[in-house]
């Protein structure tokens, strides 16, 4: 298989991206790489290899730029490209660690949707006290969602759970404002309802302070909600951690005590770091386009073309297709 | 002023209820404290005091109790009853860490609107790095919003920040998925649009992930977004404290090393501890009605005491109401 990688995008590129990708490519002899990028700064890092092969572009859409905009004009954008490789047929699949907005326009003007796939869902899997992680979506792709949304989201989310994350029958849980049935906004209830009879492994709703507890491995939410629960998160998780090195750097006491516990710490650190998970799916398209980190290393890009691989081998998206079509022919019946 | 006090909400009531209320009775001196409840088992924790009184009733809401047929049906519960005090204007405002949505229908049924605000909303006020804290709201009081009754809750907000809290310009931001005018839902669009012309220091969107660094003085969002945000907030630092835990526990050496972190550690407890703030106060009633957290011990109660004194003396409610009736008047004009 040939998985396309935008070599510009984030904020280690492309030296990061390209360590990335010759990591995976030993590791995985099935894999074949194009890096879409500036040819000479990314040959910088990395020697001629028979399965890396780069197109060359020196244009590039920044984290600044808008996002569809940007797609629509820069036509030879490294990102723009790569996802051209994959609506050409020449790549199975595309991962960058650029500007959200425009990869997710990216996937849906170029890529394309999946037919009968309202609205593709940014998913990524966030960390659990367990280790196990869930699968949030959608994170922002769409930020007004309809019920109708929420339950294919829902099916994308169990699929991906199944095939890519090895959970035999995924628990879906809506994200909500209470566990009760009557619970929550409009959309909510709305949803609780129509979810009942939806093909999944549906327990209900979740709220957002079990998420990390473990309490489903699929949790389905609007767009704007998400993002908001995703960067609570982040948001949160970084001010502790900030407040937890002023303490430990107080006194000469405390900074001896946190000397012991460094490898403690650096575990837990670890344990909180999403990009072991690699990067977020954005479901619902013709083919993978994974969103990896804007701050992604060599080993999150590594994990990127993991996830990928693995999506491409399960075969998610002819899974979603088979799934989608299937609940619209009941529907219809 | 007089208090009055449901005796019997929250997970230590009667006693850490009955303490707190001692604590601020001796601390407070122009403060009188009337007790909600079962006098018997309040008595324990008491002597007689010539500023509290002691109202009996043996009915309670529990936390498992549908609110609102809770308030309609169990006319004595002390939440009840405590209410009931305020409405008849024998005491100035109440508190309870009971039922939360009891106590939301207990104040807009017993306490009541203040005229031309259209939905009260359920307001706490969270930490910060820095200690200053921010006002959320609305955090669930009312889970479908209008750009309007966002609008209110900026207003209300920034009188209480100011009287209260002592910000002299409070910065109201709006809670969004992104910093750019043009971010959001359609919720967020319309309210950015609107909140322009309202005379508050309108700072445009914030994003979840700055909110404890202190970007804000005043978070505006619909009840669905902020009780999301507020549970994404417990379950993180909650998450991250049992990992932290675990991290501390898994050795000897350790074990040793958290011992002389002790200290340093607790703090960073406390800054995380909310109730330090006092309790949510349910703001655009004819009366403060605060939410002490359900688990207050006598210190919650105490801050909760406080705030309450506070509300009263900086005349919260009235300057609520003569800014809701400027803006009623001048969209007339």
């Amino acid at each position: 298989m040939k998985i396309a990688i935008d070599a510009m995008g984030g904020d280690h590129a492309p030296k990061e991206i390209v360590l990335g990708a010759l990591k995976a490519i030993e590791t995985y002899t099935d894999v074949q790489i194009v890096l879409v990028g500036d040819e000479k700064k990314i040959k910088e890092y990395m020697k001629d290899h028979d399965r890396i092969s780069i197109i060359h572009t020196e244009e590039v859409i920044s984290s600044q730029d808008e996002p569809v905009r940007a797609v629509r004009r820069k036509k030879n954008a490294s990102m723009v490209l790569a996802a051209k490789e994959v609506a050409d047929g020449r790549a199975d699949a595309c991962i960058s660690a650029g500007n959200t907005g425009a990869l997710m326009a990216a996937g849906l003007f170029i890529v394309g949707r999946i037919e009968g796939i309202e609205r593709p869902a940014l998913s990524p899997t966030l960390p659990t006290i367990g280790g196990e992680g869930f699968v949030l979506l959608d994170v922002g792709a769409n930020a007004d969602a309809k019920p109708e949304h929420l339950l294919q989201y829902a099916l994308m989310g169990s699929i991906y759970s199944q095939k890519v994350r090895g959970v035999s029958n995924p628990r879906v849980g809506l994200l909500n404002i209470g566990a009760e049935e009557k619970k929550g906004n409009e959309l909510t209830k709305h949803t609780y309802e129509l979810m009942q009879n939806l093909e999944v492994n549906f327990i209900g709703n979740v709220e957002a302070r079990d998420l990390m507890e473990g309490v489903c491995d699929v949790a389905v939410t609007d767009g704007f909600t998400g993002n908001m629960v995703l960067k609570t998160v982040e948001g949160t998780a970084m001010s502790i951690m900030k407040m937890l090195k002023s303490a430990l750097m107080s006194s000469w006491k405390s900074k001896l005590a946190a000397a012991v516990l460094k490898p403690d710490l650096y575990q837990l650190k670890t344990k909180m770091d999403y990009s072991e998970y690699g990067g977020a799916g954005l479901f619902g398209l013709k083919a993978p386009v994974i969103k990896a980190h804007g701050s992604s290393d060599a080993t999150a890009i590594f994990n990127a073309v993991r996830q990928t691989r693995e999506m491409v081998e399960g075969q998610v998206v002819e899974t979603i297709r088979a799934a989608v079509e299937k609940t619209r022919t009941n529907s219809q019946s």
